[in-house]
């Protein structure tokens, strides 16, 4: 090693000892007659000192022409500094050097490589390279690393086996957008690159692997949005002979393992909720549980007393900010403003306060007497000093609204702190949806999942009322897994597809293979898979999954560091058999 | 879960438990009156027992109904054997079973589910989710699984962090094929699959990450060898202040760290030799160090004396096959027809026997004396009773021949143990190649492989005579892995890509952000990437890394079972803007 020790290491008892170092010039601070070096690697900081008199005019000519980011070996010996710095771990020492070797000079960063850096995101991006040396960033990978080994080391204890799915594997229709790579060596073919294992996973269940385990890139060709990327990574799981209560058991201990060795955190108890509870409660399948302000219908209450709004609408929904009732004007305002943004989109906000004299203050005094608003409060269940805040509409998209007002009072209110972690199974998916521009059901989490048994019966008679045997993890608000036993039945699988649209040739001729596996024995199983990136933002405290990846794309798809995609010789083109249009 | 049990895991202490298993039936023995099935998974193999009169009537009638591969669920008690079985871990007991449950039947497997199958290998690839049930098969990924494991382990206890690097990226001509995507949101543009992560380890590097791993998938498009597959798997290694021994020593101790943990065996010394010594003593870059043999050569003795064949061969080298003097004539001739073969392509051989009594009989008796012999023998430090096998011609060629024999006799003497490993660091090969075909360098390793600090002032001079800074590990003949020292410096980078033919421009569009990087500051680097697949197949005893990949693809990079690749949708090439020839 070039080195003795990292820049992490010495400490007030390595005192006399000789050391060599490496590492990156973060600050020289030049006083002329002494001159200090903060010398940066993965591990930390420490200081350099250089002392007319004690270092030789040379090196101190040498020392003072070290720029930002040289990398640089220096030897000498540990002492004991005057001033000591008990921000930093090695903040009682510092490093008397003897000699000192420019490995590598460098140009002036484009950007400060600091915790909080001048650089915007673009010039970030370019130079990713040198965002990575800033200590959040780095930080956030060396999470993703130990996050990856403790879900490792738990599902290896587990006896989950970790299988290396193919990455070229074949293009199918269904779902998102498929990127495929064209085959030189059959020309006019193509592979595909994977949205998940899913079929492989299950044929390993077929093969009696019993339980699978694989941290796997996943493709997707979507239109990007602000927090998706082409490629991403899956925890991706199955297990063998299994209810839907085991998954849960044995997710629930990896998700509490994860929390335990990472953040050193015990979570609290996992819920388990209904989607329709979710959805009738929260307005959302991923509610943030982390405080309550769940919502209350008043459709009884609240229609056929003149109030035409509410009268014509599907739905009267509200829900209790609590001790908000000294909310002003502009507060209020504010939140009209907020559920009235296009993004949301609703057309307004009755409020009732509930005065600490007992007295009610409502928008619509007009329409509903104290005794009205008094019955509202205590179907909320509300407190005096409590504030009511009401929407109606379309029922769907009217609770959708108040979920975003709920998130919002949420975080106004302060309940929705980062380092407090609440996850919820939520469960009991329907198992289609109708899609109207094509005027068929798709499959709400993908075509192997399996119906709830007492509703097998349901799946030609009554498709849209079938639920799902799967269950959604939801953290924070945030989905980070989702599964569900699968179908292992070739007639049911067959019967599936006839409700997704699928004619027979055209499921044997896509999943024929999976069909014909279920045709030799193939066991009852069911499987999970959480969005890696997600989870590791989540557990890094930020909402952006690019801040967890180490060489993310943009918006666009496109890596600007690598300046990738490019074009590719004609030659190439050739070769693959194919053309640009 | 569906059962209480695995079928590995019931012992006699068992005995009187009421327990539930699930699992395949591998076998059933009906004898009428009483009706043995063996039950199989992942775990092992436990016996049930249907007796008369224990059992009722309808219940030994499901019994005999079951087939090969039907998956059941049986509960029942834990009985002792009368006629216990000690080949197999449950052997002491069976199951008296009280209900059974048919979980899914199957068709008879298209082979027999057996360690010893009658199925062809077209047929097990096309059923590849039945073959994976045979123990061998799913024995080999559990091997991969635990190396997977222990790899991770002394990865992360050594301070290297896992980092994922993209898997689209930018196609670069240099090296083999790339397989591309073409990119729907980039029109015309592609993005090209990793054939390994080496200029993005290189980033990390520079990013300050000091030690980085990934167990990651790359991607050749390259004409299918037998072993070879279109995606395979590396162990990506890079070290940051490091010298070449630093690597050699640490992934020294991740090799026996494997042999130990994954095969609880101490390896021996790891030796180091010279990429020209491997040549010259063993006509090889990745010599079988299991055994000797090595070659002499005998152009000072064995020229001269008027045998034309040797006196107008550029080389005349041997080996000493100890013990083997009393080879027949018959034996002999088949080792000359061994090197005959087109694929040795060798005129012939010949040899000398160092017999009992002290005389040498030898197949050029014509031209030399029994001093000359004698003389050739001292050389080989022969003993009475070898046997030497000599060849000759153009010296390249002649090595290589003379490494096959070597090998061959090697197998035929059994010095070949499959259960004996011997590993070697091979050294300072030369940087560059000359290529015939295209009259130019070529880099032996990759373009970024730093020559030895005493060749770099060779590198425009005389640029085939620079050794690089690298190293291969061989194990038992096999090359698991290589890398090499990196350069960091941008002039040297621009100089090696100025011998390998690439104008400066051509060397800026495809490697400008790795050039700008070193221009930031990059630190001195090195690393190593193993073939997990051949590691795997090596640790597993087999020649053939298909054996140890879940889903391997054929000669023709075809995946049989799921067809793939496959035509694409009209639909799907138009909106990726691309048209088939």
């Amino acid at each position: 090693m070039l080195r003795t020790h990292t820049c992490g290491e010495l400490r007030i008892n390595n005192v006399n000892q000789d050391i060599v170092l490496c590492g990156w010039v973060q600050r020289v601070r030049d006083k002329g007659s002494v001159l200090w070096v903060d010398l940066r690697d993965r591990y930390g900081l420490t200081q350099l000192i250089f002392e007319e008199g004690v270092a030789d005019a040379e090196l101190m000519q040498r020392a003072a022409k070290l720029g930002r980011e040289f990398v640089i070996k220096a030897s000498g010996q540990v002492v004991e500094r005057i001033s000591k710095n008990d921000k930093i771990s090695t903040g009682d020492i510092e490093i008397r050097v003897k000699s000192l070797e420019v490995l590598n000079p460098s140009k002036v960063p484009p950007f400060t490589i600091d915790d909080n850096t001048d650089g915007g995101d673009d010039l970030r991006m370019r130079y990713r390279y040198l965002d990575l040396r800033r200590n959040p960033v780095r930080k956030n990978l060396q999470l993703r690393h130990k996050m990856m080994q403790e879900t490792r080391t738990y599902l290896d204890r587990q006896e989950f086996i970790e299988v290396e799915t193919p990455v070229l594997i074949k293009s199918t229709p269904e779902g998102a957008r498929d990127f495929v790579v064209p085959s030189r060596m059959n020309e006019g073919e193509f592979y595909a690159l994977p949205q998940s294992p899913q079929t492989f996973k299950q044929l390993l269940m077929v093969s009696g692997f019993d339980r699978y385990f694989q941290i796997v890139k996943c493709f997707r060709d979507e239109d990007l949005r602000a927090d998706r990327q082409p490629e991403f990574t899956q925890i991706d799981c199955e297990m063998t002979f299994v209810e839907r209560e085991d998954i849960l058991t044995t997710f629930e201990g990896m998700v509490r393992h994860l929390f335990k060795t990472v953040k050193g955190i015990e979570i609290r108890d996992i819920d388990r909720m209904s989607y329709d509870d979710a959805m009738q409660l929260y307005g959302s399948d991923k509610p943030d549980t982390r405080f309550g302000m769940q919502f209350v219908e008043l459709n009884a209450l609240a229609q056929g007393k003149g109030f035409n709004v509410f009268d014509s609408s599907e739905l009267v929904v509200g829900l209790c900010a609590e001790g908000c009732a000294t909310y002003s004007r502009k507060q209020l305002d504010a939140l009209t403003e907020f559920v009235k943004k296009p993004q949301i989109g609703a057309k307004g906000l009755v409020y009732v306060k509930c005065n600490d004299d007992g007295s009610y203050k409502s928008s619509v005094d007009k329409f509903y007497s104290q005794e009205n608003l008094a019955a509202w409060a205590e179907a909320f269940n509300a407190k005096r000093g409590d504030l009511l805040l009401v929407m109606s509409g379309e029922a769907d998209h009217t609770r959708k609204a108040l979920s975003e007002l709920r998130l919002h009072m949420g975080s106004e209110l302060d309940f929705r702190k980062p380092d407090d972690y609440k996850a919820l199974w939520v469960l009991d998916f329907p198992l289609l949806e109708w899609d109207e521009d094509t005027q068929r059901f798709h499959a709400m989490h993908h075509p192997f999942t399996s119906p709830i048994p007492a509703d097998l019966d349901k799946l030609e008679s009554d498709p849209g009322k079938v639920k799902a045997n799967a269950y959604d993890m939801v953290i924070n608000g945030v989905e980070v897994g989702g599964g569900s036993i699968r179908i292992h039945d070739r007639a049911v699988q067959q019967r599936m597809f006839t409700q997704l649209g699928f004619s027979e040739d055209e499921a044997k001729r896509q999943f024929g293979f999976l069909m014909d596996a279920f045709e030799y024995g193939a066991p009852p199983h069911g499987g999970i898979a959480f969005g890696f990136d997600r989870l590791c933002s989540l557990f890094g405290g930020s909402e952006s999954i690019r801040d967890f990846i180490a060489f993310p794309k943009n918006n666009s798809g496109r890596d600007v560091m690598i300046d990738s995609p490019s074009p590719i010789d004609q030659v190439q083109l050739n070769e693959l058999g194919i053309k640009l249009k």
